[in-house]
């Protein structure tokens, strides 16, 4: 009988190009629970639809899907206020986009480590990152170490809960190799903020995802507008 | 004309005791806006109808009850867990008990720092104390600490919330007394676990709320059980 030694990990994944490469990274030395959020996105359709994919091909079968919906009654994004246009614009070094959402991986993060303490798990992954990313405060370094010691207190004395951000230090180029040479089922996430069957190639997301296979050397396998 | 000129605050207030008395403070200085969250606690009913109550009675007009089902889906606690037992027999020193949602206040901290971000308020109010507290480690000080390290890192740049617990010092008999001093509506709150009309006085949230009352010498308005 093969005994499952590993530890049990929760995996937040979105469905995106960095979560979809954070759970090829997990699945190596985690038996993972996934958690996926939805809050009202554009593009919530499509996402919960990767999630399932990506679960699916690392044989993940222990999956949450927590409706955040009080995000959108709080506003203040264009991702999910429908009537705010969605940048297309490029990202702006030090300007904070209005693709925002105010706070967000710590609500994302809370719910993780609720659930983590309930199911026994030590480690909680997330697919974040500095380096190249939109500008997001709550996707620093920074950010994710003051959590981890606000987890430490407010949490069972006996319980052990590392978040962890295996891409923080990682560019995009850097996250498709190393997604490459995992095998992540690149084809199965999605990345766009419109939310179409194809991808539209303009939004700061799908730039941001289209340079990284760029400068990596490698087709990206999504089907994109022209 | 009268105009405003206080900051914007938010108020996590469950319709308890501790919240209604850290209403009676928050409001003296702050022009409030309101947050409850229902999370599928036994008694959730009761505790919507004392939110609105204590929100009318210091003139709250903009109230936020938000769905956390999620914390039910992960379970782990007698508070959400229908089949699990409330504790009646005291608590103990040194033990989390049964009724810890876990990690409920980084939770509900979380929301309310994003919809601070959204308002543009400067201080979020929570009623919880470390003293004659259930032993709940998210109602720690040092909990609340690290959690504003993390919510000055994750936030915009311009933004400035702090979250204060202004009752963390004190134990209950202070906080019967705090609020009897500002005229808190105690009649208003509601303690109670198990959500009957009257409360069952034997649960350890009455027990609390009892010997508070007991102790500063003041009648509970409240109708209990013989």
């Amino acid at each position: 009988m093969k005994t499952d030694l590993k530890d049990r990990g929760i995996l937040a994944l979105s469905g995106g190009l960095d979560s979809c490469v954070c759970a090829a990274i997990a699945s190596q030395n985690y038996t993972l629970s996934a958690l996926h959020v939805s809050y009202g996105q554009r593009t919530e359709v499509r996402e919960v639809q990767s999630f399932h994919a990506i679960c699916d091909h690392y044989g993940i079968s222990d999956r949450l899907i927590m409706d955040m919906r009080h995000l959108v009654e709080i506003g203040g994004s264009s991702l999910t206020d429908r009537d705010e246009p969605v940048p297309v614009d490029g990202i702006e070094n030090g300007v904070v986009p209005s693709t925002y959402v105010p706070f967000r991986n710590a609500n994302i993060l809370s719910a993780a480590v609720s659930w983590a303490e309930v199911l026994g798990a030590t480690r909680i992954f997330i697919g974040v990152n500095e380096m190249d990313s939109s500008g997001y405060p709550d996707c620093t370094q920074e950010f994710i170490r003051r959590f981890n010691a606000a987890v430490d207190a407010g949490t069972r004395p006996e319980t052990r809960i590392e978040i962890t951000a295996p891409l923080m230090e990682m560019g995009k180029r850097e996250i498709v190799i190393a997604g490459t040479h995992l095998n992540a089922p690149f084809e199965k996430s999605w990345s766009c903020y419109t939310g179409a069957e194809t991808a539209c190639s303009v939004c700061d997301s799908c730039r941001l995802r289209l340079k990284g296979f760029l400068d990596a050397g490698i087709k990206d396998p999504l089907p994109y507008e022209k």
